[in-house]
């Protein structure tokens, strides 16, 4: 059992906790909790930690007990487990997980794809939902461009609810070139806009089709709205002036989804 | 200006920050920011506090500047704004507001009313979504029931971007009660629900409309759902077991919206 929070496996797990670019270079995520390490593939789990009162509890339980020992695992201290974790009342299990790596040829390969462009989503909360919602209306991939929030970092993890071990996302440095190659695929590109001409529920979304989705505040820049094949609308009654990102994305996609059962 | 943190007006503002009873009490909530301020009803306004750095700032704004006059203010220094702000980067300006009273009985004498009902959300981002998702898609009225967060607490505020000043919303102690007074004013009470027979967009919602939007984590009790006059479902793609909660709230209210236009 580690007991010393100057652990040199401790120390590292805690600099990942801490910092997204040292998750980056070792090409890792934490995961924390028992849904979450129920839900991650087993192939993609490097390390565990599990403080003494939590195995206690996953004993009694047959399907978590096997998993955690196929997987491996560290028992530590509260002690110990409080330095790694990220939350403030910890259940006791915190994996190192692999980092998926995905390819938008691949998507595209895929008939009729189905994807949400986000441009520079802020808010982690926003982007776990997203990541959530666009499972549920069945993506076939999210792509990440503009300076959107890391979706490796805890937060965005936790509201993803275990989506991230299965939704294929890709993160694009150029958000141009990857709408670019989109359409180039037949994907048909609409941006979410106030000026949309057409509410957004008269297009039909039966072949490829992308949905831009912009930033919180701003919604979608000048030049990316530009990119658009064409822009819909989401009416709104009252005074609203915009909705909740992963709300908006959440209407897009499942209208998509509804047109296509 | 008041330059002291222990004035006594500034103690009293402070105390219902912090405290939502106190706030009760006092029938008033806090609404910080400029676009809370703007879009505040000049009438429920009661008293206005603004940082020496937000007063030359409004000074160049011609609408915020004579809305600021009309309501009247005090000047703080940055230090009193500090402790009254609930936010990390105040933008130096916070009103307190009079609390709305809304009466169920007023909403239903509408028309084919449309409500959403929430049991025990927790979560005060996503009651401040279904708040300003409910102006959006024209709901009558939000029903919260059950122990659902405050909605006068500071993030609800926020998270409603304004629609707290709009939406007619009414806290009820005995959901059950209040469901009974729906269905006899013929209004059909659905739930959203994993063992819902029909999809969500398969019922329709022309008639006077209530959804059910069970807690984050344990979806709708037992005795509510089986208050539903009919349980509807989300279909939900690869492993997901359920949408977040503001999520399924937006796609229930924009499909009635869709289908009344």
């Amino acid at each position: 059992m580690i007991t010393s929070v100057s652990n040199g496996k401790i120390r590292q797990v805690a600099q990942w906790q801490a910092k997204a670019k040292e998750r980056r270079e070792a090409g890792v995520f934490l995961a924390e909790g028992f849904k979450l390490f129920q839900e991650a593939p087993l192939s993609w789990i490097r390390e565990v930690y599990l403080s003494e009162e939590a195995k206690e509890r996953a004993r009694g339980e047959k399907a978590l007990w096997d998993k955690l020992n196929a997987a491996g695992y560290e028992t530590v201290s509260p002690q110990v487990f409080q330095k790694i974790s990220d939350t403030k009342t910890p259940q006791g299990v915190l994996c190192v997980v692999e980092r998926p790596v995905y390819a938008l040829e691949q998507m595209l390969e895929r008939e009729a794809p189905l994807f949400a462009v986000l441009e520079s989503i802020q808010d982690p909360g926003n982007l776990g939902t997203i990541l959530r919602t666009g499972e549920g209306a069945g993506v076939t991939g999210i792509i990440l461009g503009g300076d959107t929030v890391d979706p490796f970092s805890p937060k965005v993890i936790r509201a993803t609810m275990g989506s991230i071990f299965r939704v294929p996302f890709v993160l694009v440095e150029d958000l141009q070139a990857a709408l670019g190659q989109l359409k180039a695929n037949k994907v048909t590109v609409y941006g979410a806009h106030l000026s949309g001409q057409e509410e957004y529920d008269q297009a039909s979304y039966r072949q490829g089709t992308a949905f831009l989705i912009g930033n919180e505040g701003r919604g979608l820049s000048r030049e990316t709205a530009g990119q658009a094949d064409k822009l819909i609308r989401i009416p709104m009654e009252g005074q609203v002036e915009s909705l909740n990102a992963a709300v908006s994305a959440a209407l897009l996609l499942y209208e998509a989804h509804r047109q296509r059962k």
